[in-house]
């Protein structure tokens, strides 16, 4: 594998072995050598978050950085395309890390330089290093990505998100429920290939009778500006908003993920419970992208 | 100690103990290693001085950084919380500074992360490690921070400088003279502070008649939009302003400081005296952060 | 020679000795070890690609940066002079590399501080490490830099990169055409300079004629505000747009130079052909910033 573009890329023994690096290197049983390595992130649509994750992983294995956050500083503004940008700094660099807003510029930026690319979220469209944290993140609380119990909570149209970690859980027998406004559900394209694998899967509209089945509840946030009626958001909102109310008989093994940042679709007193996971999951986000910088460079 | 707060958290051991370790830093006696340590500068408030100044300190020793200037490319557009950035961005760093303009930002995340916080400047609270080294600048030129007679000039009300120096200052029988225009002077509660530690100090307006009797004159920015009147600006600020007239039969210790960036209180032919010792004083604020980093990371 | 502000300032042994340095270290004949080296880096006006190239240079031989791009976190905010922001960063670095819309910042900055100074571009003036990259570029392609026939085609009058590459190239006896609109040709007085220095050069409107004489054809954009009248610019563009159908006849040492980013004057299909050099000059930046910092840091 040269690229990391788009979870559907990947084979089940590819997204294995993405974590079981990724464990080797959280326990300090590998530990990659990226000096003298420089990663180029190219956030076209910035991010703190996951550039910081990207660093730290390039960092923190001996590597370094070449950062650009938003578009006010790029050659665009000059009216130079995005192949002339690209193409000119994959010559200072080993690896490029890019978002952007528009589907698809990762697979094209692939195809055009020589040196690795990762997708770091491409508008609507794939978000692969997340879902492979979040996969990691289900291994690492439930011991198995095998026969999970998931629902999926939020805006699954326009979520990458969510796409990236349906194809990827599909290799595992999982067991989805889709819970989402009706005019946010997850698209007919998705569903059709579930369908196609046989994967079972149910959509719903609401949470609260279904909590006790889950192993794992991922919440995504639900984006106001999507509802054309205020009021629709407002009615609708305290349908997808987590609270530790609803958490009285959950599993055992249960946990609540969420890929952050997070508004108001969690309150801040399931903080607290031993369900929430959130921070923790990002915190995999670190090995889980060292990993993949590491196997995308040094293989 | 594990962060960096406030003056007031510091004894005066504390204080000697930083300025020791800076000292012997800028000596090369002690070089300490930051080799795999990174810190996290997030300036939701710009300020490249004092970013570079800590960016250097950790590089210089061998550490990384991961950098957020201004509040553009954070999280908190899309909804999240301060609580929530910081929780986060702590998963991926060993040290967080923070610089912010609400008050007591810094102290909030000290609260709720696992690592290391040191306040860059919070509102118009404190500023910490300026006022360390001001008082490292103060120990290199008078040999002491013992029984200083320092004339603090400019917005005093608002001046976080002004607040963490006099506090700092305070345990090392300092005689102060405030000059300010009348209502950007000293708050009560700090000149009760004083008060209660017996501490001298005078109150004034003018410059002048005081230069003579000085070891230290430290001066900060008069913001014109502070005043409602700008022809009371306009009428005050000679008083306010420094130049070689003024600087005729000082003491052979004087020496002029100040925080920076400056305007205009001082006339840059002032620059070229033996008295001035600014820039000298940026430079010091390497080997503080320097001693500061280290002490919260390696101890 | 201490900083790099000026081809003005280069006797032709100094640009010999940039080339042959760029070289050894791109071949992995010489290494040099920036370690402990920090460059900061100033960029007034901000450019990625400039910054990727010599924050790329640091990091690869060891090296680390400050960088600031734009002017909007600067404390030129407060009110603080350029000079003021200059001594006070120095402080923190070992090199200083400027950008700036003000023609003659590097200069000024080199009186003032007591590290080096490597100008990146200021104005319309002078961008040295571009011409220094170019002249590399023509020896890696001509196999010498002596007896070039050259066009250089664009906006003449503001391109700082032009001006910079004619200075440099007076030393090697070229053959000059300057191909421009009339308002953008050459100034009055680099032509008298080519005069004085009895170098040979000739002004047009068109290159159609001239391909075919050229080793290297030298393309900059034509920036459409500097036209007071678009449908001039409509007209005009054609004549300064290369395509693959002008390129029939060209002799077999022909390469396009152009210092990036390009907007339309250079077609796509053009990059497929063997004569396309410019993603390669842009990557000869690397080697050529590399020979630059060590330069003037380590000798």
């Amino acid at each position: 594998m040269k690229h990391l573009i788009s979870m559907r890329d990947l084979s089940k023994n590819d997204i294995l072995h993405f974590i079981e690096t990724a464990e080797l290197i959280e326990k300090g049983k590998m530990k990659p050598n990226l000096k003298g390595k420089l990663a180029a992130l190219l956030f076209f649509e910035p991010s703190t978050r996951t550039r910081f994750s990207f660093e730290s992983a390039m960092k923190r294995l001996g590597g370094e950085t070449l950062t650009m956050s938003g578009t006010g500083t790029t050659s665009a503004k000059k009216g130079e395309s995005f192949a002339d940008t690209i193409k000119t700094i994959s010559q200072y660099a080993d690896i490029l890390v890019i978002r952007s807003v528009l589907e698809g510029a990762s697979r094209y930026a692939s195809e055009i330089v020589s040196i690795p690319v990762v997708n770091a979220g491409d508008g609507a469209n794939q978000h692969p290093t997340q879902a492979l944290l979040d996969l990691y993140s289900i291994v690492k609380t439930q011991g198995t990505l095998e026969n999970i119990t998931i629902a999926i909570i939020g805006d699954l149209k326009f979520g990458r998100t969510v796409h990236s970690l349906v194809y990827g859980l599909s290799y595992f027998s999982p067991r989805f429920y889709f819970i989402s406004p009706l005019h946010l559900s997850l698209p007919e394209h998705i569903k059709n290939e579930l369908h196609s694998k046989n994967i079972i899967f149910e959509e719903g509209r609401e949470i609260d009778n279904l909590v006790n089945k889950l192993d794992i509840m991922y919440v995504t946030r639900i984006q106001k500006e999507r509802f054309a009626d205020p009021e629709e958001y407002e009615k609708l909102k305290g349908s997808y908003q987590i609270t530790s109310n609803i958490l009285n008989n959950v599993k055992g093994n249960f946990k609540i993920l969420h890929p952050l940042p997070r508004v108001n679709e969690i309150t801040t007193e399931v903080d607290n419970t031993p369900y929430a996971y959130y921070f923790e999951q990002a915190k995999n986000g670190l090995y889980m992208r060292q990993s993949i910088i590491s196997m995308l460079l040094l293989t």
